[in-house]
């Protein structure tokens, strides 16, 4: 981070001297940081958001389910680490990837006969986050490649690229309900290509892959030989009538490192407790990989051990309601919006099947106002207090990201003053443009 | 993290195919998680460690202060994050680096006038671990070196290593208290030298600097022009009459980044709760290394929310008397320690003034039956059943480290075990020896 520089001088000096002696103060963040940029900060914090001073702000780009109120976690949750507290047990060093105990407790919740889960097959992580990079950190080197979902979740790439990785991207198909382009996905397959990365369900999709399509990225990556990254932080998280399906219990052959946590279904994302579930029915990883990420956890020392101290209670005992409540919640909101949506001129919501997000497709060559999704939602700010994430921040211009989590009446009124939005900047196909592109 | 194998074969191949498509599974730990050794597991691991079946175990190895429970933290830590809990509002996510009244309440905590903190110059992080590697990581490039103490905590060079950055040791001088061999250390800097790691109290030593040493230091940083990691996370844990000075307020020019947090002082290091102080007088960091530690700080998002929510009332109500009790303990039980082992033939501990720790040297030439420090503490656990950790550990041979926060009686018992050990294997000085010299 420091970089050498002489001072010109004219008095001789001695050379032995200056190579051990630095002349002036110079010191600059590392290359690493460098490179670890956040899409969405770098294309919020470009974005001038100046709300309508005579509409309250409504915010639909945050992607905590938290920030309203309206989605308390449960109880027994809360209860399960003040008795952590209470107990004085939780208050040591566990080991660096969790109290045993603790990763009984996940390995059973998630354990099922096509894919058995023991304790030493789960490590604890600080959030899901910290799942993607160590899962990531063990499999790639400086050189390789991995393949990420388009659009998708922006830290695999942030991640990546700060690694020395390279990122190639496969398209998500919004007409299909967003399942995989496998042909496109297999065309990127290479030599160096070092881990596939899936996300179901999905953010920033909302969607749920059912377990035929599944089965089909499941072949590729085997006919290729390339491990899975299974972010599945979302899992269980889907609307009655739809099915989630976790990838592991469907592979034969496919190594996978399932990453989940606390964050999404539980709605405590601030806890900071992840997982890694390390699934290697045919013994690929062996102990490599394991052991890389025990050494890797090391690092930090896994996460706060007073969460660990509740997971038993809070996997076990959360009752079934709670769940289904969040659910039915998320489903009804995004029913809401997307009905509401769906009949504005321009624009084409896709409905989700799970998650807390919906994507929505703006038909850009009906908004001449605007260049691209980042001046339509900077736009809808400052005329009608609404914020939504533009798409770019997921890598797919021209679409929007809504988070269902708020309160229905903000759903409602936020629908409301983007249909007024777009009615607004709506235009017709026109002869004119016709003309111009002959 | 794949190695591509070629699949010999006896059909001919379309090399296009080839290129693209791996022919079977290879998939490997990363360099990286390969290089993220820890000493400590690699030397204990190879240790056989039988202890003898007709005395009880006393392990003087485990640094968390918290297993054997005559440490426990004050009520109103706990009561502090259980009241951050009922108030629910530290369930979502907080900025990555930490809620802003967080990081307000550890700048008041920690400011003076000689070198205040505001909310802004505080990074909150997953223990002191993550601490200590965001700054090297914002500091270093890889090819960079970094001065680390010998001996010295064991996690520097595990992530400087890991991150391909060379680790250069310099010396701490036993019969000065282990001050630093500032001769050595400048001897070390060279024009790659991104950073200087010093470590007060010190782990291993328990060592705390006078004023006039830290001076000493902070002049040779300052001529090389080399910024400073200070890790403190025993800050304040010395014994009365002597005196904790942390390094900042001392500096006139340098740049530090003080790593801390609330794992030593507050006897809670499971709850991963750590902090980055960014001392910048000259503004030299300027916003260069800021940006990078908030960048940085994005990829894992920052620690668990509910101790964030109760670190104000931590820092500010614990009462002094819990520390005073905590530190008057670790005194009480050093001077048994020392007094008991330096009147041990073939034994030179050095009595510490602080942190939680006593280093003992070995006179190997009296110790013919063993090699070295680590075949020592090995058989003292198959004879006596006590176990100290050999500080070839800390990269330091011939010494061993005792962890001085067991109860009274198991201290004294183990020193009473120790005596007996020394006293059945040591050898004065032979004229047989001599001859063999010569
Ligand atoms: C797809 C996906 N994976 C991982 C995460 C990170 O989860 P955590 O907060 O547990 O780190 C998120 C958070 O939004 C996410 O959307
Ligand atoms: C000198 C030193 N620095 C840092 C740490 C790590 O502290 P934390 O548990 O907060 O990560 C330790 C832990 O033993 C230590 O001895």
């Amino acid at each position: 981070a420091i970089i050498f520089a002489v001072v010109r001088t004219h008095v001789s000096v001695n050379p032995a001297k200056l190579k051990s002696h630095r002349q002036r103060w110079n010191v600059r963040p590392s290359e690493m940081s460098k490179k670890t940029l956040n899409p969405i900060r770098a294309i919020v914090d470009g974005m001038k958001l100046t709300p309508n001073p005579e509409k309250p702000m409504i915010a639909l780009s945050i992607g905590d389910p938290t920030v309203f109120g309206n989605l308390p976690t449960d109880d027994t949750v809360l209860q399960a680490v003040k008795e952590a507290i209470d107990s004085h047990k939780y208050n040591g060093y566990a080991p660096s990837v969790g109290y045993q105990k603790s990763r009984e407790a996940v390995a059973n919740f998630y354990s099922c006969p096509e894919a058995p889960l023991e304790g030493k097959d789960v490590i604890l992580t600080s959030g899901c986050s910290q799942a993607i990079e160590l899962a990531i950190s063990v499999l790639c080197n400086p050189g390789d490649n991995i393949l990420v979902p388009r659009p998708g979740f922006s830290l695999y790439k942030t991640l990546a690229v700060s690694m020395g990785i390279q990122v190639k991207f496969y398209n998500l198909l919004p007409e299909k309900s967003w399942e995989i382009d496998l042909q496109h996905l297999e065309s990127l397959i290479d030599d160096k290509t070092a881990c596939l990365i899936v996300n179901n369900p999905s953010n920033p999709c909302g969607s749920v892959f059912t377990k035929e399509h599944q089965h089909k990225i499941l072949a590729v990556a085997s006919r290729n030989c390339i491990p899975i990254l299974a972010d599945e932080i979302y899992g269980d998280m889907v609307f009655p009538g739809c099915d989630f399906q976790p990838l592991a219990p469907l592979s034969s052959d496919v190594p996978i490192l399932s990453c989940g946590g606390l964050a999404k279904r539980w709605l405590v994302p601030g806890w900071r407790m992840g997982w890694i579930l390390i699934h290697d029915c045919n013994y690929i990883f062996g102990t490599g990989i394991r052991e890389g990420l025990v050494k890797l956890s090391q690092r930090i020392l896994g996460p706060c051990t007073v969460v660990q101290g509740a997971l038993e209670s809070i996997l076990n005992d959360t009752p079934p309601e709670f769940y289904q409540g969040t659910i039915s919640f998320l489903k009804s909101n995004s029913e809401i919006c997307f009905s509401e949506l769906s009949t504005v001129p321009g624009l084409n919501p896709v409905m989700p099947s799970g998650a807390m997000y919906i994507m929505v497709g703006i038909e850009m060559e009906h908004f001449p106002d605007f260049q691209n999704d980042v001046e339509f939602t900077e736009r809808l700010v400052t005329e009608q207090s609404v914020f939504c994430l533009p798409a770019t921040a997921f890598e797919y211009p021209n679409f929007f990201r809504i988070v269902v989590t708020v309160p229905e009446e903000m759903m409602i009124e936020a629908c409301i003053r983007i249909r007024e939005f777009c009615a607004r900047h709506y235009r017709p196909r026109s002869q004119d443009s016709h003309e111009l592109d002959q």
